[in-house]
């Protein structure tokens, strides 16, 4: 069931704050990476390129989770577990540049590399606790 | 098979920066929480309270992950699969109050609640992916 980032939490998206994204592996184990993130109404998106291990490993299993600290205050955090509930690659390329713009400050993504294909994933929050 | 983690990597347990562990669920999802660490030679330690979400999951499955992003530049980072290869309470209230030397500069966890158990983690590396 879908539950909503509490709005005092929300703030968190417009700083430059990394996720720490889980994901299971195609062995039960699992894997954390720090990714990019930003919300889309009652989603959180993050972007990777098609074939990394996180792709891999979100395609074949949607279940996740996310810790989000606050760059300002690491005692304060909120930790989601969720669910992919949409992959596209529609528009993934400009929002990897607007990624980009927040926590770089720049208007291209520069981290490109020769034929990447940029995928968005929406992650339908499914649990939220808070902590500070 | 474990592994070593790179020299040239190590300074990140010298600095207050949190690992985000990842663990898994009984119903086979991921689970992300940020705790603080350090090393015990090639191990690396957490430290949590006996009936903790991620105590029970590192009881049922030894597998975890864990990246650990440089406080000091967000583009650095440490990735970790490992095993958990021991579990141990002896040791755990005088780790924490370590733990609390390195992260906050007190002597004393302050964070104890009553009836608290302290527990021991202490991971082996078994793949390791740097960025940065």
């Amino acid at each position: 069931m879908a539950v909503t980032i509490p709005g005092s939490y929300r703030d968190l998206f417009a700083k430059r704050a990394f996720a720490h994204l889980g994901t299971v592996m195609a062995d039960g184990s699992p894997q954390v990476t720090p990714v990019w993130c930003d919300l889309d109404g009652s989603y959180i998106r993050i972007n990777t390129a098609k074939g990394r291990v996180k792709d891999r490993n979100m395609r074949r299993n949607k279940k996740v989770a996310l810790a989000i600290i606050d760059p300002d205050n690491a005692y304060r955090y909120l930790a989601v577990h969720g669910e992919v509930a949409e992959i596209t690659e529609q528009g993934a390329d400009a929002h990897i540049d607007l990624l980009t713009k927040k926590y770089l400050g720049k208007d291209k993504y520069p981290f490109r590399q020769p034929g990447e294909v940029r995928v968005i994933y929406k992650i339908r929050p499914e649990k939220i606790s808070t902590m500070g």
